[in-house]
């Protein structure tokens, strides 16, 4: 199952499952033009990882790090499919990064990696967007990752059965394939990932680790259309605006 | 006023007043050791300041910044006063930081600086505790900064009439003063940082603004007595416990 949030023609917030061109939630089943989508769950934090596919790090010329490299998006940052993100204004570089989500289920800590499953309640697909401006020059990239909208995340969470071990992940701006790979370049494994986050955080059921992005970063512009997709998972849209 | 959440002896969560030695809810009052104190407020987000004493700024020989430094803690920071902080494990160096915090008042974006005081709620105390073995070796201070219980955080949300212009911060730990200075040293004042801040983010209610530590900072061992006080403010404690 592919679980969505949305807000029905009602105006109530539902969590149903999503079929591709409808969602439904109890009886009833809407077209996805009769609904407002929303982000898939409501994280306390989405937990970022640098650098953790092996083409990625090459093309940004950086080190592989020996464990994982960590930042942080704040709520502030989720939007959701279709939504349209208005990007920080007057930067020079605001780049896209395509990434697979992993969002947890339940509330954990300290999780050895052999049991890291039983906490994932599925997959989603997030655009890490990138303000490279200010990244540069910041300690802790917060105006370069933090700002409004910096996170499109959605449209479902999967369930993990539906994302294959060697899951493609792509990206396309207006049509044009931008980003290519598959998960197997993943530096550290999600179970890796969530051992070394739950040995200093403790982690909440709608919480993301972001899992890192492939090569084929780079700049968006004013009217660009999105997508970005996991093999399995579902395509997330969303379009930018500059201000 | 000074407002406090608690849980009641009847288990219920209450946001009344601090009278010092007891709090009040309605028509009852209780003694502190009849209730637990809570978090004044419930952060989406606890974003921080970096080298924002001058005095600090020399300490630790680093340049004063152009403009402020900022980072990040998460909700799973936040702890309440009269809690027991378990500093992470194995870890040779953690160190307290005494902080005025602004708590915010309504959700606010683009806030210019003469503008802010209109959103500030109040002034709490803070103690950024801060894991230096990982701090250092990080790009982004999340091992460094983002840990369970890396921020205590109250006990009270104090009006803005109740903080004198030139409010004397201070820590003590088992009782011995480490740290104590006064706000007229912050580099960046509170409207400053607001502006900053809100150029990138929306601030919701009880997001906290941590203004930055200043000199004396220096390591918890395990069993420390810990306590900050903000001239007109509170005076938070803490114990820390190391594993």
């Amino acid at each position: 199952m592919r679980q969505v949030r949305f807000r029905d023609p009602a105006g109530m917030v539902r969590t149903g499952e999503w079929h591709g061109d409808a969602v439904s939630f109890a009886d009833e089943t809407y077209d996805l033009d009769e609904v407002d989508v929303l982000p898939p769950c409501e994280p306390s934090k989405v937990v970022c990882i640098g650098l953790n596919y092996a083409d990625h790090a090459e093309e940004t010329g950086m080190d592989i790090p020996d464990r994982p490299m960590l930042f942080l998006k704040p709520p502030n940052t989720v939007a959701a499919h279709g939504d349209t993100v208005t990007l920080p204004a007057g930067k020079e570089q605001v780049d896209w990064e395509a990434e697979l989500g992993v969002v947890i289920g339940e509330q954990c800590r300290n999780v050895d990696a052999a049991d890291a499953e039983s906490v994932v309640a599925g997959y989603t697909v997030l655009c890490d967007i990138s303000n490279r401006d200010d990244q540069r020059q910041e300690q802790n990239w917060v105006r370069g990752k933090a700002f409004d909208g910096g996170a499109p995340l959605g449209p479902v969470v999967a369930d993990p059965d539906h994302l294959p071990e060697d899951a493609e992940i792509s990206l396309r701006v207006n049509g044009e394939t931008k980003q290519s790979s598959d998960i197997t370049q993943l530096i550290f494994t999600v179970p890796e990932l969530i051992e070394e986050i739950s040995t200093y955080m403790t982690l909440e059921p709608g919480d993301v680790i972001s899992t890192g992005t492939p090569s084929g970063v780079g700049g968006l512009e004013d009217g660009d259309e999105v997508e970005v997709e996991v093999e399995g998972v579902e395509t997330l849209q969303f379009s930018v605006r500059q201000d």
